[in-house]
């Protein structure tokens, strides 16, 4: 971590009795920097006031938000910005306070250390055993309640898989530990619904929409394990990464790569990054 | 808070990259303390060793758990201990540090400032709408994800009402908020499975072990909703409350109390809380 501020000033801790740290009650948004700009912040700022909102957590001004992270992204350069709202110290209990006040946190990071060759070529990826439980009111928000997420990335250790797929209790696949999943098939770009579990990802909403614009069949779907095998291309999306083509699913190899070059391009053209 | 300390040492807060802040990833305690004393501290003790396990959680020695709160009761008198275990510090992302160094905060309060008359002459519940999701891996563990809880939670402000009985999807009833649910039927004494949503509870555990002792029918198993308006008495346990007879439920009332009578006054025999 190169820097921490919490309600705007620069700190190294938190109180101890602030609901985050004890139930997991708040949200967060991971913001990627380049050249010292946040991308696509008004889309972050945008889901986690959905957030904010699905919690009853008192509203933060977006202008403020903004702002605090724009001279972050000035301070950091090249990296992540992480951007936390817990709902704030309180006393025991799950009853939110009446009158909470939240708190907001902003750490900076250096960039991911991940290798070039999983943007410009592709990542090996796998199937998680663990399974996304359904809950309607928390599915699509970044929530920090992110246990099933530890338990699915813990299952391997092989450092040239770059991440799981993990299907929920009706055997839908919804996303990986960190990403969101695109899959096209013939003419259709498809990505799993979020709204029994999964995160609606900024990057998700980026390529949805490029995808749109670009006059490409767009569906937001249930999405069965066996699709991922008759599929042409496999891709993940987040801040960080932008988009990764999957080279190979449990030693199925795609090598298709059209539909992931477009898109690419397109978010490259949007000021996102670009796997050139 | 009465005072608080992380690692054995008087602390305020706790470091910001702290995965318990970021993830939820940890695990809580909530022990009673009458007269100086942790009540069922061995239970508590055997819980959280289960959740650390299942967390794959560098494991706590149990003498200095033990010796910790033992002396924190010291110091309290009469209230609750909050004994918490997170993953401790780490940087950015899912995957859990090779080599975590879990941290260890214990919180002491005043006592609940409740009715004496909830415990001497039960309680008013109601149903909540939020549904408790499905998810083997982390049920009956005392986690630190505990947003379901906060949703259910924040259905109701009527003070009148203690507490709020949850469902998960399939529509079989599973706890309240913040206690177990015992159902009483005949002659049977049921109380919901914990293995797809919801906390085993230590005051869960006790009772059990008190009915099975006294030779009662005891059954752990899937209670559906209508089972609750048959019933006879309904009954909720936490480790802090110890036993609530439902006095009302949205509308129902339930003047039988003699197996609540009954296993209230063999909690108090083996040194839990008494009505009386």
């Amino acid at each position: 971590m190169r820097f921490a501020l919490v309600d705007g000033t620069p700190a190294t801790s938190i109180p101890i009795d602030d609901r985050a740290l004890h139930y997991g009650d708040g949200l967060f948004e991971t913001i990627a920097v380049r050249a010292a700009r946040p991308e696509f912040l008004s889309y972050h700022v945008e889901r986690l006031a959905r957030g904010i909102e699905a919690l009853a957590i008192p509203p933060q001004h977006p202008d403020v938000l903004e702002r605090e992270v724009a001279t972050a992204a000035t301070k950091l350069g090249e990296g992540t910005l992480k951007l936390i709202v817990t709902r704030g110290s309180a006393e025991r209990g799950y009853r939110a306070p009446q009158h909470a006040r939240p708190r907001r946190l902003l750490l900076g990071y250096e960039p991911a250390s991940l290798p070039p060759s999983w943007l410009s070529e592709g990542v090996r990826v796998r199937m998680c055993s663990t399974r996304l439980g359904h809950q309607p009111r928390l599915a699509g928000l970044k929530h920090l309640n992110r246990l099933e997420q530890i338990l699915a990335r813990s299952e391997w250790q092989d450092p040239t898989i770059a991440e799981g797929l993990m299907m929920d209790e009706a055997d839908n696949v919804i996303c990986a530990t960190s990403a969101n999943l695109f899959v096209v098939r013939g003419r259709e770009l498809a990505t799993p619904r979020v709204d029994r579990a999964g995160v609606a990802g900024v990057m998700r909403r980026v390529v949805l929409e490029l995808a749109v614009r670009d006059g490409l069949t767009v569906a937001e779907r249930t999405v069965q394990r066996s699709e991922l095998l008759d599929a042409s291309e496999l891709m993940l999306s987040n801040s960080v990464i932008g988009l990764w083509r999957v080279r190979e699913l449990e030693g199925r190899m795609f090598s298709d790569e059209a539909m992931w070059r477009r898109l690419s391009t397109a978010i490259a053209a949007c000021g996102g990054r670009s796997p050139e």
